[in-house]
């Protein structure tokens, strides 16, 4: 079975502490290794872990604040440094290319590697990665300045069929394949066999929706619909729902109702004010409203399980 | 006795590693605290060690290469955010400004504190800050880019009086401070006494040399004569030193060799190599050449102490 992991990098908001970093995750869908959001000391926190940074070749930065992007210019520099030669796709809001080549330009860096810029359009549901494994589609965010989330997709897997069954029905080696995908099958007695007889282990396309930063919008509720896994921050507790309207952020209570009316199966949520030493009271609260919630912590991964059709 | 404090906060060269950041220093002279370069996760430094880093007023970059810049954005911006509004005195590269700026252009950040930049000039031994307790100077240094480094050298330091000589000479309370600053007094019987006979305990101003990136070069000699505490980058073994030129940085032995010739108490090296994992090879060779030299070593702070004229 591929894998479908999503490792912390970093959880804090904008100010981070001196145990949590800003903003950054690393998603492994079938050994594509998508870095999402890339705050100051990414790189730090990918050698700590022993994550091989150079098999990362897509990147996706949600919005321009720092704490979801500072760590970029550094972490190009060491992939530079180390001998890279790959593409890099960057994910982006349009104003980061000016950013990152005014660096570059003042350091008089020549990059040995290419990076494809993908400027965000701010366009909801949009397909701005796809191969034969996965797709990524974005989620428009509601935040202080234009900024976007991400839904990572599998492509639908094959599933199993056994030597009983091509045995049975006299199956073609041509017809297997469109069999594992799908397809029905008719014998050469013209019966139709349908494909959910012929196969088994048949595994719902799993699915990862990043939402950060964002306030309380129903709006992406219709995207994100049913995901396995959805990331929403949660920078407060709810008896700061004031301050989190002001600085249009999201508590802990708003990303546990967003998860139960858009039927996610598992709710993890982030980007903590620094002001929260113990982070269980914003478990706690969002469990309250949605149980199968966890806490993202750094250094940890967690696995999206395949489950039957 | 005032302070004179140097604090490592990073100490690796251009890539990082898990266990070393990039560069950054804290000096402390008298209670102004001095931030030299300041490289990715800084900030996170700072408070890792409990480094109040709203005591700084003056930042100092020697240059533009990321390494020792890029942590400087995430600074700010925290300083902000925790409701600075004292100004900030930026002494660094002219197109510094132009980096900082379109950042915070683009992120909509309008901070509630002055940065006032001082661009480098790039003359050697320029008076860049001055107050009654330190000046700083500029030293040139040899980089693939422009690159400047610093000498922080305390005003000189009042002597004791005591009461016994006051008495003994008829000294009035006008005549004291200056005398305590090296005047020499004449009595009522126009007896000349000359200072070192009037006063104890004169200490002679330490002097701190930030010589970071650099290749070797025997020109900065002059302004760094019997500094109390030289910083010389040491990237590289000697055995290294083909890429040591390649790169204009140092080896071990050359930083030595310039402390040596610069007659300087005490040489600190750094900016080490990310092959290096064991530091003390570079350690032993420079002291080959200079027995009084030392690591630096992130968190750990060396004291400057006083010693009499």
């Amino acid at each position: 079975m591929q894998n479908f992991e999503l490792t912390i990098l970093g959880c804090s908001s904008a100010t981070p502490t001196s145990t949590r970093n800003p903003t950054a995750q690393l998603l492994n869908i079938a050994e594509r290794f998508f870095l999402i959001d890339c705050g100051e000391a990414t790189q730090i926190q990918l050698r700590k872990f022993k994550l091989k940074f150079q098999r990362i070749n897509h990147i996706f930065i949600s919005h321009l604040h720092g704490d979801h992007y500072l760590g970029l210019i550094g972490l190009l520099s060491s992939m530079h440094l180390l001998g890279r030669t790959v593409d890099l796709h960057l994910f982006c809001p349009p104003e980061l290319e000016e950013i990152i080549e005014v660096q570059f330009k003042h350091s008089q860096t020549y990059l040995r590697f290419k990076i494809v810029y993908h400027h965000h359009k701010y366009i909801a549901n949009d397909l701005i990665f796809e191969d034969n494994k996965v797709e990524v589609r974005t989620i428009l965010l509601n935040h202080r300045i234009p900024c976007c989330g991400f839904l990572f997709t599998e492509k639908p897997l094959l599933a199993n069929i056994s030597k009983e069954i091509i045995q049975k029905y006299h199956i073609p080696v041509e017809q297997i394949l469109p069999i594992k995908g799908g397809a029905d099958f008719i014998t050469t007695d013209g019966e139709l066999i349908p494909n959910t007889n012929l196969v088994s282990n048949k595994l719902k396309p799993r699915s990862y929706a990043y939402c950060s930063d964002t306030c309380y919008d129903e709006r992406i509720i219709e995207i994100i619909k049913g995901v396995d896994l959805l990331y929403h921050e949660a920078t407060f507790l709810n008896e700061m729902l004031p301050r989190a309207k002001e600085t249009f952020h999201s508590t802990a209570l708003q990303a546990a109702t967003i998860a139960q009316k858009a039927e996610v199966h598992q709710l993890m949520i982030g980007h903590y004010s620094a002001r929260y030493r113990d982070l269980q009271p914003l478990l706690d609260e969002a469990q309250t409203v949605f149980s199968n919630t966890i806490l993202s912590i750094e250094g940890k991964s967690t696995v999206v399980e395949p489950v039957s059709m």
